[in-house]
């Protein structure tokens, strides 16, 4: 059978040392206990893929695993660093949770993007501890990735030019939307262990839908397809978008071509430590507006990539913060004209020491 | 190209009767405004696929769906009936909720799983607003599924039968549990739109961990296989699970597959309107103790299936809901010992006027 592996799985040294780097965190925000319930989060620094438990770290102690029956003993053998509980029944967990918590913990971490009601009972349970939303410094935590990280967004992202290269031997016209998405995950499947997220393919006008879902639209010769495409490999995220016209592409075409493709390079040649992540994404939107097509660019330019398809932080206006080596993110500018065509042009890059590397090595030509 | 076709959405009319029950549902509860933020419950009431959006409705008037640039344009075409607006900003969100509802909304309805960071900051915007959460509400009325919504589970039901039949032609000694998931999501693809979870396979005593992840164990002669399977079709999951095994089963593995088999026929014929969700676990969980295997039964005997894989309400000791006709839910008895093996035998139920009608049409025989 032509099928991937199963995902492999980082060194338990990798994992221990995210912890640390969290424990770390939690000192200097002087939080006397940080509960992660998010299933990325809890993978992040245990390695363990559970739809159900919590991660405990206080500042000092070992941290500690909660979860249920299903995965206790899949947890034990995985996980052997970590002490693993059986969670206790959700409606006991506020009591639970009080027992541990009432009375040492002033300021507990909870993250912010954990269920209201539950985080209501919690509150509840400790109404003397002061809650702190860590949500953004784990998020700041998880955008900087280490060597092996690195290595393994790098080889998620060569497979998915992999994937694009097979793609283009078999799309042509006739094919259906759908169709041209069936291949894309057939072939995230092979090379990688699944898509990352639903693909986009949009055969002629449908591109100035952005986030259009495949249907059954044939993509016809004289027509442009965009394609929005990634894999997963080893639990990290590739991230592309392409154009390519079937046959000779009209004069507008051409033109709003040049101008995604300019911004993209324009983007990527700015990109260095220290620069905040808005100024990337003024670099972009300014060539677009000045070419006259800045209302119809209206997404941000680009988002952090791990684990996660979006991941902090992000190329778009809002964002202050400044890149730092070790961040990996998408550049991706683009133009959408309703009812007309759209057209979108996406890598990924690494930012290094002086600059950035860009992983994508899919040819973005015309 | 041996493919699915896309999923294909329900009539319009189906969604506008469904915002009619939930503004119904809104006057029972005396609620001025609902705001309802989840992917799924927004697809539920819409049909609008989207990973960003907020619907509004009050009690009387229209209501209204508000989502960014990249959706506008298809949430105006696939759901003309919906008035349809630009989303706000995130950061700008709380401001102009305000401004909405500070002049007339008292009691306003939200999802209790929707991120707590974004409740708190509704919160102190509205701050005189009374906050009740209908995520319980909202789960009572799609655990009832419309005639329309029983001709999809029964249909996504149906193709899963289907993915059984092929995979029992493929599946043999000497493959991966792997490869075998990677053949359930090949057919999965083939015969609906994907798998709606990760397919579990468990090759031998792999069994024993009732959530285990596929990897490179291979099935062997001699050995049983435990499938945990079911697909999307048309947006309605299916979900099934079958042991078979490969020789001839040894006298523990008959014994237990022979209780577990019983549990669920017992559970099935106690299953009719009125009686509530924990007595039929208790019927399942009492057959397994009485034959001295309760410790090895550590999950609840079931949960609701419709448009997610787990729905409302559950056939769980806390699940006190009674049952209606409509109600579609998943009967699914186990047996793990660990390091020895596992068994479950899982089927979808739909709940009719005089008892339950068995969609799942695998057999279940040893």
């Amino acid at each position: 059978m032509h099928t991937s592996l199963p995902p492999a799985d980082l060194p338990s040294t990798e994992f221990q040392a995210r912890v640390k780097r969290l424990q770390a965190c939690q000192r200097r925000l002087r939080l006397d206990a940080v509960l992660l319930v998010s299933d990325i989060n809890r993978y992040y620094f245990t390695g363990l893929e559970t739809s159900n438990g919590v991660l405990l770290t206080e500042p000092a102690d070992e941290p500690a695993f909660y979860t249920d029956f299903r995965y206790l003993t899949m947890a034990k053998h995985q996980a052997p660093w970590l002490p693993c509980h059986t969670l206790w029944r959700p409606t006991e967990e506020p009591s639970v949770l009080a027992g541990m918590g009432n009375s040492g913990w002033h300021r507990v971490g909870f993250e912010g993007h954990m269920g209201a009601s539950r985080f209501l009972r919690w509150k509840e349970a400790m109404p003397e501890a002061e809650w702190i939303d860590i949500g953004g410094a784990v998020a700041e935590l998880r955008a900087v990735k280490s060597p092996a990280e690195q290595q393994a967004v790098r080889a998620a992202v060569a497979a998915n030019d992999r994937l694009f290269a097979t793609l283009l031997q078999h799309v042509k016209p006739g094919l259906s939307e759908w169709e041209i998405r069936s291949l894309v995950r057939r072939e995230a499947d092979r090379l990688g262990q699944g898509e990352a997220f639903d693909t986009i393919a949009c055969a002629g006008r449908n591109g100035a839908e952005c986030h259009h879902h495949p249907d059954g639209t044939l993509l016809r010769q004289g027509q442009p397809l965009l394609v929005d495409l990634g894999l997963k490999l080893n639990h990290y995220c590739a991230d592309m978008t392409r154009c390519i016209f079937f046959g000779a592409p009209t004069p507008l075409y051409r033109e709003l071509y040049a101008i995604v493709l300019e911004a993209n390079r324009k983007a990527i040649r700015a990109i260095r430590p220290g620069v905040p992540c808005c100024d990337i994404d003024a670099v972009a939107r300014g060539h677009i507006e000045k070419a006259g097509y800045g209302t119809f660019f209206g997404h941000g330019l680009g988002h952090g990539l791990g684990l996660e398809v979006h991941e902090s932080p992000s190329f778009s206006s809002a964002c202050k913060s400044e890149m730092k080596p070790g961040m990996v993110l998408t550049v991706e500018p683009g133009i959408y004209v309703p009812g007309k065509l759209g057209i979108r042009i996406e890598d990924v890059v690494l930012v290094t020491r002086n600059g950035c590397e860009v992983l994508s090595r899919t040819p973005r030509e015309l």
